[in-house]
């Protein structure tokens, strides 16, 4: 162990604590299209009636935001909803560098503290860009075997983000901050082997919910380990890879100088399911739209990855819509029997007949050969898939950038469309008005009132 | 994986669903001890100044127990709160093959269900006798690398089982206690790295707090992955040695024959310090009960231990009191200068001039040479004291069963004792009166009354 690396935890706390809200503004737009996307995202999940569960249960108990209710609960457990409500139908915004999604943890752990003191849209702002950046970078410095092994990145990255960023909206001071990244090293979980169930979104929730937690007992004065990110037993080393020769870099370099919203960004969806199946949802429509087949003329499909490029695709039968969120098969299937992208297809009602019938025809293929494009989203990823008809033919179709990722975007006319087919009617011009508004020194009150708009 | 593997959630879920209340009732006596012992050590916890930071911050979000406060909370921040001042001595029970500390986080959990709800005293015990048996053998599942990494058993392997002790206090069926489970794997965590700071009794907190969420959520009708234990991503293989060929029977063999609270049952502490300097404290106090010696002619003072025995101490020269709670140089220091093992000597002041002196007189060895007792607590542990004096003299003691562990257990006396010098004047008599009466079918409102009480 480096003298160096002894400090890794104090360096990157120091660095966050140091950073002006004012620096962070070259990042500000992508932070308010990531806000707006997440509340589309958030309404359109508390909109699906089983969310109700989470509300009965969390409400009642204090004055923080539920979002699209009157209702309040304290700052853990508004976090905890608006989180599972956000990430509900894997609907919500991605980073790639995260592996996962940034806003649906972080925006509640934000809003859980705005709804209880005055903050301003700057800080706001400021606080979600740090937390963006510490989530990334952290996923960086885990390294990918955490993903790979089984960790949920949104939720285990998720709780530390979420604790930087609610701490810095605090303005905790040095000391503190570190106390709340020592508290929130303390519960770094979540797992893969809950996906395709609501527990995916709780996970999601859970992070916020702890972020928030441990930002709140710090700035109460709870003290915590300094050095939980160092050495043989810090976090990186019991989840990751380890502490490396370029951790320090990966954590400090060029801090901002070059933020991750800036360079990476966000995905936002244009389907409701993983985005790891989106490169399969893309080609499988184009395919379709060529009119060149019927569903009933294929014999076989090959759905083609690299390597390991399906991890987050667990289910190779999905029983239920809900599972087929998780499943390269049923994306393809949806997509080539002309079917819609809808969240109708992707509810727990058990998949039709037909269907599972046609998936039994659709397989899974690796190929190391295929050389990926150099702009592909995630890099080196893509997925083809190629359709052996019973006639002989052979059609294939191959997506690298998928429609949404930051290498094909959604126009702002597609995202706001987005937002229109998420919210409660009326409401999404009052957001994207009150988000537009949010580089103000004014307080989040009138974004707040929309926020609890009840219909 | 065989198949067998497969099942390995679904099957412990089942056998914890299936085990009648009365079928417990053999660890009922220890159960008892071990609540005693808990809220004493809570009370005493409670009763630290610095406590009042978390009681202001948990306390005004609903009904649920603050233990020594007419003020209540929610259910998870009760349990965080109870869970906290249980641990925040480190004079609560230890159960050796969790290595860690059982009642401080099955406690606080079932104890927040219970001030919402009415149980009856038998189920009550019966859920915590199946608390401490699911984290004993969790433990042995996990394997002894989980806590040699750098995880605390004591919040890792606390929210899998204070969510199954809960839940099975809720009688979930068997299809919410299994995702119960899943909803508790989605939350393991707590580091080493917290130790030595208010962290590592918030870690309890933690375990507590999560796992009445998880139970909670589940009997809301929350779901989860149904495998999170089985295969090369669940929790064994996440956090642990994974999944082995004596897993299954690990976990299940022998279920409702031989409680763990029967066989190793619980190591009740006469020093507020961690357990793993207890050896070393005897010996410490045997040492200089002789009279053979005065401080100042000690030249040099040995440690020996077996390679890795001393892995929970982890300062060597402690700054404060605190981190001398985790330090065998500290804990030795003090009893070789013939200073008491009381809370005095462990608190957050910065250690004296003299003894900082002291401590730099004192080394650790490793011996691999000697052999072990057959009766040590824990099974391979010892610690020798050895001293060396100006005159050359070399006295030595070494411990094999520390005071207060199982093989060498505090009398019922010395244990009443305990709990009078912890609890507020006249409270001592009234719960060993409430817990002795807890065999009956009555519920416990009379025992919950008493633990309101604010002095």
């Amino acid at each position: 162990m480096t003298m160096e690396s002894v400090k890794l935890t104090e360096s990157l706390i120091k660095i966050i604590a140091e950073t002006g809200a004012g620096d962070t503004k070259p990042a500000f737009a992508m932070a308010k299209q990531g806000l707006l996307d997440y509340l589309g995202a958030a309404w359109k999940g508390k909109a699906q009636p089983e969310t109700d569960r989470l509300l009965r249960y969390v409400s009642g108990s204090g004055q923080a935001l539920l979002l699209g209710s009157k209702q309040g609960a304290s700052a853990e457990l508004s976090a905890l909803y608006n989180g599972y409500v956000g990430h509900y139908l894997d609907y919500d915004d991605v980073n790639q560098t995260v592996r996962g999604h940034p806003s649906t943890v972080l925006y509640p752990a934000l809003l859980a503290v705005v709804s209880l003191r005055p903050v301003t849209g700057r800080r706001f702002l400021a606080a979600y860009v740090i937390g963006a950046e510490v989530m990334a970078r952290l996923a960086q410095a885990m390294g990918k075997q955490h993903y790979r092994k089984g960790f949920h990145n949104t939720a285990t990255l998720g709780v530390l983000a979420s604790a930087m960023a609610a701490g810095y909206l605090l303005q905790l001071d040095t000391g503190r901050l570190l106390n709340a990244m020592g508290i929130a090293a303390a519960q770094v979980s979540g797992i893969r082997l809950n996906f395709g169930t609501e527990c995916k979104p709780l996970q999601a929730g859970f992070a916020a919910q702890k972020g928030v937690q441990a930002a709140l007992l710090a700035e109460a004065g709870m003290a915590a380990g300094h050095t939980v990110l160092d050495g043989s037993q810090g976090i990186l080393a019991l989840y990751g890879e380890g502490v490396r020769e370029d951790t320090r870099e990966i954590l400090l370099g060029k801090w901002g100088r070059s933020w991750e919203l800036c360079s990476r960004g966000l995905w936002f969806k244009l389907y409701p399911f993983c985005s790891g199946a989106g490169h399969i949802a893309d080609s499988a429509r184009q395919l379709y739209q060529t009119g060149n087949f019927l569903p009933e003329e294929i014999q076989k499909v090959a759905l083609v990855f690299p390597p390991g490029g399906d991890a987050a695709l667990i289910h190779r039968q999905p029983v239920t819509g809900e599972e087929g969120r998780f499943s390269a098969e049923y994306v393809a299937a949806i997509g080539l029997n002309g079917l819609a992208y809808t969240l109708e297809n992707f509810s727990p009602k058990p998949v039709s007949a037909q269907l599972r019938q046609f998936l039994e025809r659709v397989e899974r293929q690796y190929d190391t050969t295929v050389i990926p494009s150099e702009a592909a989203i995630p890099p080196g990823r893509f997925a083809l898939v190629r359709l052996y008809l019973k006639d002989g033919r052979i059609l294939e179709h191959r997506t690298d950038i998928p429609k949404g990722s930051p290498g094909n975007p959604l126009t702002a006319e597609e995202r706001f469309q987005k937002l229109l087919d998420c919210c409660p009617k009326g409401i999404a011009p009052q957001l994207a008005n009150a988000v537009e508004t949010l580089k103000s020194d004014t307080d989040l009150s009138s974004l707040i009132k929309i926020l609890k708009t009840d219909e």
